[in-house]
């Protein structure tokens, strides 16, 4: 999620801020832009950012304000790509989200009872329907009024045709920041897209806070009771990029005090060298080797070719899909003892392919270090892939866990290894609910 | 506009069926089905039907039940594609319309006060949320209250989760049949499209009529007060194929009438022969040659590759635009008197370059018979391109046209002859209004 | 075939030429362009000229020499793509041709067994071997050294870094002509090329005349011993676009005066009307209907959206491809006696759908008046459909075709007919051996 | 270069080959098949491999032998993209090679004089003639011969209608290695190529050897004279892949020993860290850094969405094209000493931008460690790169480089370091020419 006020090119710097944040969703994108004459104007695809958009694109998208999105569209629901636009009173008004509401099914049927009709599944074209029911108390106030009826987490971006308003809720599950690019202001997920564009990190939006962004500058409204925050702890396992900051801190530095706090909590485990699977156990795997004094090697190479094109698998070939991508380093691997660092397991299924390519590849032994605790309960408030299908960690013991992914040792970062690493204490403002079952906001409640 | 209920491959038969119809609309094409499950499938696209859909969309639109549509949407407006789908209680609605509804504007910004949102411009849109507004009488009561705040020109097709449900304005300013293909209903613009797939002709839908379609059979409803008809007369003179039968009757022979009760209004104009510009002229074209005698002859070539792509301009050649269509045979044109039958004069832009081209090949003499009357006031009934721009007679004499258009000589069609072409006679059940400012359904009470 | 010596714009006006020609050859296109620098430039691809070349390409393709041609290279074979380019001793020269040479294979086994290597297929690339082989003599005497060795029919264009060459075989098969736009000259296998650029006709290339143009204008060679002339008659029958000329003379007058003999040479054929099937007998049609007083109608409407787009058939629907192409106008054909004109029968398919077509709409009778011979034999003189498949006239007799086609009667225009429709008398200059077997170059004595 | 001999999915396993050798050519692909019938099947093109073939492509190329190669063909030259294929003879060749031939211009010359034409640049061209030539001694003698005539480096696969020829110069430039998949024979660049299909590796394709696979199995000539050998030692600095074996010894753990013998060399050189750019120096970097004992990061990080899509640089952003794909870590490198070890200096650009962007992001000094002596002459065996543009090392000193570069300090690994790394002693079988001007097959002495 990207958005940029008073900038000529804004269209052109959402694509780039886009592209930066291209890991929090790879199937579909979309800019929106405003702010040159009464219209709006927008290019929307499924694919990566580089895909959908094109250089000639931009002439086609004028305006000093622009908001966009990377998203999980499902394929073909077209209609689904945020943002989303509507027209009230010959008006534009377009929203941004990422989040997750949890009565929005219960205020989805009370709208239809009063005549609306929903044109998709989207939380964003439910909140613009609350906002268009509270208008006639004006945008500030109607804003206001729609959001106090939100049960949720969200992060959400809205624009006229002369303003941009950010708004996070109480609980500041998801990360928000704001920077400055000469006279733009700019909102994002995740500083990278700041450092892109060399642009001024200024600081998050607060929990509970709607910043407006028009011609007079920047105003902040805080109009909701205070919660305690639950900043989404897979920020830092999994979601955000190492490079980037997200709640303020350093996304690299925690990895790699994960894989510190993993070498403490598991000084026994021996290798003849740690490894991690490209790239997302990287940081906490050096962490743990520096921490150890075991050497790290980079025992699998990643093709940089691979890219998104869809290859069939061969007949003749077996694991394929991981072949493809990945190739152990025979040499390197071949009758050793190895440590093998991930940073989560969430269904199980990548890890295990990989596991038996090590094995092929003639490892003796394979020890797999995880730098977050198990993973056992479905998220409600924005990481979808946490929701969806069986989480290994749901169903099974540790016990069981290493035999089905053929591992010889199996170990976890622990919840309070895991607060360490973002330097956190217990009941700090985070939410871990993933891993705890301890959810800030329950879910069922919302089961009428 | 093309819909099918009942049959296995109801995707690929609306995929024909707008196929043949696709002089109706070039610039966007959409199909919905449904029928299978609770949901529905839809494919959408700017472009011709035959680029918008591929082989391997068919197998991603399952069901029995299929609507599509060709249409004008502007380039990007993607969510502007008909039909228009919404979810409402859990169920799906998909409303496809042409026509235009006169007091549009006004019943959308009394929505709007109630709290609607809109995301696009379309009347299709507008008809969703009053339906919505009264499902709470059931969808045949709803329909019914929905479809009595209208004033203005519809065929609508609305399809839900097991069922189709045609309506025609009580005027019946459009045409929409109604066929049979085995077990399974069609209803189409125009019959051509149910030759191409052999099906049978059964009827109109008639002015005021609305037809349900579902498992048991057909079922008609005729709730509103009738009303005096008002047929468009362009889609005999331009709009519908030859090959298709409207309002009851066939295209090419009502325009060979014209070409034959031109030669009646018109016995003195001499010529060599007569030609037509291809294509839309021929019949008339035909009908005058047999009628005064003179030689028909195919003066000007049609380049059959021409296609849709898009081919720059040279700066070395003038009037490009008509030389890669369309060339004159030399020899033929050479020092002769030609008449040229056309079918009629909207902006004038095309025929003055087609006359130029003639005058380029050497004719003597050019005589412009044109198959209906000066056409001078905007269509609100769903011919747009009557209703955009200028259009020439409105505001130039014929005499001015004629010397504008560089012609020796201009007769038009009486509206008379044009009635007579149709088998009809004075205040018959026709709209003529583009050409006699007799509008059944006034404007002008709208602009409010 | 098309080449250009001379204008800054070169590669675009060979693209328009080529696009006037697409009828030639629609499955691959290529022009390559010379004289700026020392190199050229190319660009090929399979498919129509519009689809092979987009606006970009032609800044890729500088220089004021350019030579194009449309073919039926065969899927996949890229290399076979004419124009052919080579660089021998520093330079560069590329050859289009049309035509066929007859003793190709024997030429070729020759230079193989000399240590030649072959790429293609192609009689342009022998040709370009014959002519490196005598290029110690000069490119000029080289070329007719080269061409010397050569039995067969052919076109050739010639270019060089500074000139461009057109030779013609000295009997003339196929069309060849010379035009000038400002101070280029153009050559053109038809004029309709250089009607879409507004370019004069100068005179057609004779029969074994080489025709050098540079910076010093044009110089005619003529080295051969003269022969008889053949000049292909299927150009007037099928080939040649209506409006172009060949061999001096146009080809819709001829079209039209097959018509008029046909009406002469079966004066007791009756019926309703007379009707073509679009678009190639139309012409023969119009004649025919003058001649006889028999009304012309067009029985059968196009859809003009059919394009090159891929449509798969429905497994609900007989005759598709026709169908999808093609509708009767039902009105005027139920019930009827039909006179159907056609330009000739090839291997009998598309006739024999179109009759069903006829019939499935109504025809009581259905009487073919085809506007050429029986076409017996193959042609090995360029025209490669006639020499493919089966030629429904090559093993059935006239009884037996009628039949086969389910035709209520079917007439064949005589060769002497023919001959009169292009103002021939017997022993002229043209070649009717598809029609009557008398081949001006025997192909059987190159059976070695 | 990849090629397989008796496998029914032989184009199939071509691509995957392709795939996984993609790093030594991005530009181009193809593939060509044959041992079905007589013919034979190819598919080519620009772009990745994973751009040019589609599944579909796979049932159009049929036959148990195929062979293929990705390249560096410039834009447009179609015709230049390997494999090349000719028929002679009514037979099928193709040839694909790698490597460089010195005397290609004066046998090319000679041939010419002789008749020859020449369709490209190519080497493989030029090779396909001189077989041509001495094919009247039989296939096997007349290869020998026509690889006697050059001189140079090369690979080359030669595939008939029913066999696979294999030939590596005497001096065994470039690498080439047999491998088995179940009945199959794989010759391959690359081991990684055998790695994704499971394939055994079998041996290296020894310098001088032609080796015949045919139904009969293998059969290994050696016809030359036996020369000392010159295996490139740029394969393990960068061109190959870190997970193959080339001229039979690992590359990563060659790498590896880079680093080591870097620190060795360099002891006073410190750092608060030490890192690489990605990937190229990474593993020399993990050596340097585990002999130092000084800790290795990620300082940048790579965006993995890169890809190959072109994304215009904007005005706006300074250095974009480095920023679009690497990010430095802020955390990490502000106010810090860090190492940067990189695999080689070619012509500068690219490391200047990446320490750029180190600067930017507030490394407080930087000093780069280059695992490779300076590089300062052309290649003329292979590595393109390496023969276009200005070396950095060929004119500038050390001290120079250090300033352009903006470093602040810059050491190389020795010439005998590198020697050590791939464990050969000085005088060893390996080619160090582009570091040390001692040509094993002098350039010189072509220029005549």
């Amino acid at each position: 999620m990207f958005a940029i006020y008073g900038h000529q090119n804004a269209a052109r710097l959402a694509f780039y801020g886009l592209y930066a944040l291209q890991h929090r969703g790879q199937q579909s994108a979309g800019i929106v832009t405003a702010g040159q004459g009464d219209g709006f104007a927008f290019k929307k695809g499924m694919g990566l950012v580089s895909e959908v958009f094109h250089e000639d694109d931009f002439s086609r998208l004028p305006g000093h304000i622009a908001c966009g999105h990377v998203g999980y569209a499902s394929a073909g629901s077209y209609r689904d790509i945020q943002p989303f636009s509507i027209r009230y009173n010959d008006q534009f008004f377009t929203l941004t989200m990422t989040g997750g509401i949890l009565n929005g099914p219960s205020l989805r049927r009370r709208l239809e009872k009063e005549g609306s009709i929903f044109q998709t599944d989207s939380d964003s074209e439910l909140i613009m329907h609350l906002l268009a029911r509270h208008m006639h108390q004006g945008l500030e106030q109607g804003l206001i009024s729609a959001l106090n009826l939100l049960r949720g987490a969200y992060c959400l971006l809205l624009m006229t045709n002369d303003s941009l308003i950010a708004a996070r809720d109480p609980r500041g599950f998801r990360p928000l920041c704001l920077g400055r690019m000469e006279d733009a202001y700019i909102l994002a997920s995740e500083t990278c897209a700041l450092d892109l564009m060399d642009a001024v990190y200024l600081r998050e939006v607060e929990p509970g806070e709607i910043l407006f962004v028009n011609r007079q500058g920047l105003r902040s409204l805080k109009p909701f009771t205070p919660l305690k925050h639950a900043h989404c702890i897979f920020e830092f396992v999994y979601f955000a990029r190492p490079d980037s900051n997200v709640f303020g801190q350093n996304v690299y530095l925690a990895r790699k005090r994960q894989g510190e706090i993993l070498a403490e909590e598991n000084r026994t485990v021996t290798a003849k060298f740690a490894m991690s699977f490209p790239d997302s156990g990287t940081y906490a795997a050096l962490g743990y080797s520096a921490a150890r004094g075991i050497p790290f090697e980079m025992g699998i190479i990643r093709n940089h070719y691979v890219g998104r094109t869809f290859i069939q698998p061969s007949p003749d070939i077996r694991d394929f899909q991981i072949k493809i991508k990945l190739n152990p380093v025979r040499e390197l691997v071949r009758g050793q003892e190895v440590i093998v660092v991930d940073d989560s397991i969430v269904r199980g299924t990548t890890i295990k392919a990989r596991v038996q390519s090590l094995r092929r590849a003639g490892a003796a032994k394979i020890k797999a270090l995880i730098a977050s605790p198990p993973c056992r309960h479905a998220c409600y408030y924005g990481v979808d892939f946490l929701g969806r299908g069986e989480l290994m960690a749901g169903s099974h013991t540790v016990e069981e866990t290493m035999r089905l992914l053929d591992l010889d040792d199996l170990r976890y970062l622990s919840a309070g290894g895991l607060l360490r690493s973002v330097r956190a204490e217990k009941n700090a403002d985070f939410c871990l609910a993933c891993f705890d079952n301890n959810y800030p906001l329950p879910p069922e409640e919302e089961r009428d």
